[in-house]
């Protein structure tokens, strides 16, 4: 079966917000998933979906969806959706993805509900697309076991940034002993309506609730592999080599894209050199890219040789923020190496990260149209 | 004697520029320091001040100065200064401030021209007042030998922020070890006209020339003593406990205010928990305070409680940015300790370190009405 | 009596907001005004202020606050209170400021909610407080009549930076007969949490909801007379010589300060020129402070010389924000004249406006200790 | 002859400048511009683009340019160009653009330099390209008489955001007898390094440098006709109506799109209502778009119903920048009609508004590959 001649019907929930506007913006142009349902509130229901939604995205609505009448959240409006993308706030995103996912929908989630749950990969799909080998069990643990229905997240939007170039550096050099990120946050990773402008014009805020936490749990599970007991399978959380990770996350007046500098230290010895670094960073290919996923980028890292780059607004749009950019790679006196890496929040941070994760699902059969 | 008692008359080179601005703001309103004299160069020497300056200071330019006609920056002009105070750019500073010591003036200089120099003393006025002990030296190997000339300067602006509180961990713990520092600076920072707007409006620029150079080198000299061979003084570069220092410097859209995060291992196991380190921090106060300089600030580093702080638009302006604030101190996965530290750069990053550091001369009688 | 003798006991209605924390911050420091009770929310009620309120100024929290603990704002709560500042949201002012008139207490509001009301005097204390002389009707005509209590209100802070030249302008020469304005509002005029920064960042919104109705509506109130008709008095809304205002308000990335370019048509023909109108404006003084109102600034409207300004961060704090600045003044070739104004919307704009207007009622003889 | 099967040769004067980098993006999707020569300073020259260029665009510099090589701007370089744009600055524009009409080549220049010129056009092409009739004139004036080389210019890009809704307004209601505009005017406006970020940053900036006289004049010769007397041919400047502009220009923290509040009056009485004037703007359609100027909108002036926009962040980049957004359509009390206009700048308000005035020349035959 060829894919490309197929065409799937997807479904949107918490389609009125910015995550839910940005995959619509998305999956307005994509090649075979075909907008069929928008979900949001109770009060957003019935309602056509530009009077649902307060629009602030650059591009206008699709007009694909200018008539489209937004549904509430319930599995049965969207039951011939082949897959379910979620932007769902978290408060009501667990209870609403359980549900469609029992209703042997997939759900492919920008939330933190599941992050942590050890049946659901947590997938940044330029790196450890190979969790999708969890789902099986997934399936089985549910009850009552599901045929088709499961549920992928991606990571939060501050570790994309770094962890891909990580896995990267991994891949080339063997494991990571540790690791020190100060973030640099766009003001839209919060959401809308998010921060006060009076908290963030002309000022840093050094703290975003629970986000250090989020950075240094999650990149255990992403770079971690799957472990097997007895026939259980588990995220072995990088266990066989721990690795030490410390995040500091700060907010900036920023509209997209997030910036952060990253220090490393490789368990070889002697590390690899500032050279060898930008030289694995640039060989590195996603599978997903390799494979043909439409929305992947080319260059899943691409590596700036000027002195000041990555810059969030001049490199954000590259690749339609589907890659992280990196820059001044050099040593680091206290660890080996350090780097800017740099990412859009709202693209491969968000949305773009559970798309790539669905086309790759339909790469590997998991979907049928 | 009771130095209150007495007026010193000062001069200030660079007075037109941002630097020199501030200086020109924060001695209007000094206890004894007396503006007698202002420099810049030779476009603007025979105008009057406000006709000379492109005033930039919130506050109006100070009355004693309006009438006041800018000088060339020539020692016979400024004879009658006890101090001459100097904010000079750098393609200048290095002649004019050889000079001006050359003729037997007091030079406190904000540039960075003499900062490397084995007999000139770098001083953070709220840590290393007595680096002051190397200026005989200086005074006897100049030719010829000096009575009264000498130049203090102080350290740049990214490096205050964080030196200070690792001098106080330093004198409550022992030595650290090693260091890594993300700065998020003000565009203050770069001077005037310094950044364009199209380059960091909605943006963050993740270099700034020789920033972390800077930051590296001058941590050592500031941290570290003076050890005496032979009756020569040297500065020792923290050399008997060799001290790792790992900068990454960013520009950011603030104005005032350097917001940096610190993670720092220390020397001695077990190392200090948070909660020591929060107290060592708050019962740190500088001698210049102690001994009654009158610009230095009562909370050398003032800790906030507050999860989200400092923040350089709430905090800059606290003690009239003559402090650093320091917040969320917190264990680090991979070194020992992490904070924030905020620091306004104009301020104790610049004018009013020199300042003090004149202040707490005139205490130990290195000069004199 | 002097005054300055006597201590006046003071409360604040909404407390905890951004108008209520610069009413604290300005009290704090005032040589009469004691601040005695806080009111807020119910919510906030019972708690230390500290833990009631968000405090977002740039100077701490005042220490004689500190330990002081949140009412509920029932006038019983404020007895002993001469007088009552307001800076209650608009949803509940109403019904409290009643409440507290009628319990004779004297309320001077930075609300809307009685600005339309026949017998409120609203005041810009720069120019037209002679309008307190409604007092007396508002408490005869109350139900049942009052001797002590009252409200007054201030203007919009969009209203007071171009009423204010405007004011000064009429008084030079004669009635004005059309004025076209447009502001360029600072994001603190909203309030807090106010405007998400992701709605103004790099963006201008060119609408502010009910804004431009009250600057056309409020302006005429102001700027009008007192006309009495069989013994009752009436604000004559300026019909003796109709005035046309047309306001087009926008918000732009700014924290504070509100400017507005201003083009005027006078009634008297020829009209005066650019000179003319920028000495009138120079000559301009308030009764408020020519009669010693400690809050209200000397030059109560200054006129730039420079080019290009006035500009909001470099003279918003110019006279504690207490006074309006104006520049470029020239010829409009449409209308008369056209000129800058820029006003604090957070001091003349709000809490300053109130507190010289309760200073000048204290001058008058209607507020006693 | 169909001009799509013919390519024309293109060179860019003032190629690594803001207005160039912008030629250079737009060009490089032409369907038959294609760039042929890249000219710039001295300094510049003989290196290949992507060293002489500080690349600032959000785009990567195309591909066909990265191995070309810039050239001094002398006519013989660009003898194979059918067309010359001209990015250059102010300063160097008039003698090499001349230059480069004596050689016969056309130039359509976004420089100031000629559009006072008598014989020069000054056209926005959304609305008077009917001036290109002007050329023949030129040609035969000059000095020896030319064939094909003339100079066409464009306007300022504040006058471009206000002039063509006023220009639709005359089409269907006659003619308007005065106007006054704000402009709150974007950064890019005024180049890159442009305004030092520590002016702009939390700010306003009243003024810029002969802005509004610019507006005003050019607005007359723009919307004004082209007489003719005796066979010699003249811009009008609108005489036949006399028409009043006054223009306030402002600088805002907004990186692209000039957003401007517009008050006219019209002579016809009674005036149209604001629900006829929406009307007239959404129907007005450019002879350019009409004709198939491959770069002209298709909607030369949006409409928008919402209260709050047009908004730069969210309109800017809808149909590429190159029409005209309005919004806000209501009555002025002062004039009749006031309404918001938002163009952006380093479009249709620059190297757009070049581009659409050649491909118009194309379709007249002015032009030849």
């Amino acid at each position: 079966m060829h894919h490309e001649d197929k065409k799937f019907k997807v479904g949107v929930l918490g389609a009125t917000g910015t995550v839910g506007q940005r995959f619509i913006s998305l999956l307005a142009e994509h090649p075979y998933f075909v907008i069929h349902a928008l979900g949001a509130s109770q009060r957003s229901a019935g309602k056509k979906y530009p009077q649902a939604a307060t629009w602030k995205q650059v591009k206008p609505i699709p007009s694909a969806v200018r008539e489209m009448v937004v549904l509430e959240c319930k599995p049965e409006h969207f039951a011939e959706c082949s897959v379910v993308f979620s932007g769902l706030d978290a408060d009501v995103a667990g209870d609403i993805e359980a549900a469609f996912r029992a209703a042997e929908l997939s759900v492919f989630s920008n939330a933190k509900n599941f992050r942590r749950d050890p049946n659901v990969p947590l997938i940044v799909p330029l790196i450890n697309t190979s969790h999708l080998g969890m789902i099986p069990q997934q399936q089985s643990l549910h009850a009552p076991p599901l045929k088709k229905g499961f549920i992928v997240t991606n990571a939060n939007c501050s570790t994309t940034a770094f962890v891909v170039p990580l896995a990267a550096l991994e891949k080339a050099f063997g494991p990571i002993e540790s690791c020190i990120i100060t973030t640099m946050q766009a003001i839209s990773g919060a959401g809308y309506p998010g921060l006060p402008s009076l908290d963030i014009l002309d000022n840093v805020v050094p703290y975003i609730s629970g986000e250090e936490e989020k950075i240094e749990w999650e990149t255990l599970k992403i770079l971690g592999g799957i472990s097997e007991d007895d026939g259980v399978k588990a995220f072995d959380m990088h266990s066989r080599h721990p690795l030490r990770i410390s995040a500091s996350c700060n907010r900036v007046p920023v509209i997209e894209g997030h910036t952060e500098t990253v220090s490393v230290r490789f368990a070889r010895r002697p590390p690899p050199s500032p050279q060898q670094v930008r030289e694995a960073l640039v060989a590195f290919t996603s599978d997903a890219y390799a494979l043909g996923c439409p929305s992947a980028p080319r260059h899943t890292v691409f590596v700036h040789e000027e002195p000041d780059r990555p810059q969030p607004r001049l490199d954000r749009d590259f690749q339609n923020g589907a890659g992280v950019c990196v820059g001044r790679v050099r040593q680091c006196r206290v660890l080996d190496i350090k780097f800017v890496a740099m990412a859009n929040n709202v693209a491969i941070g968000a949305a773009t990260s559970s798309i790539i994760n669905a086309e790759f699902a339909v790469l590997k059969g998991l979907i049928t149209p």
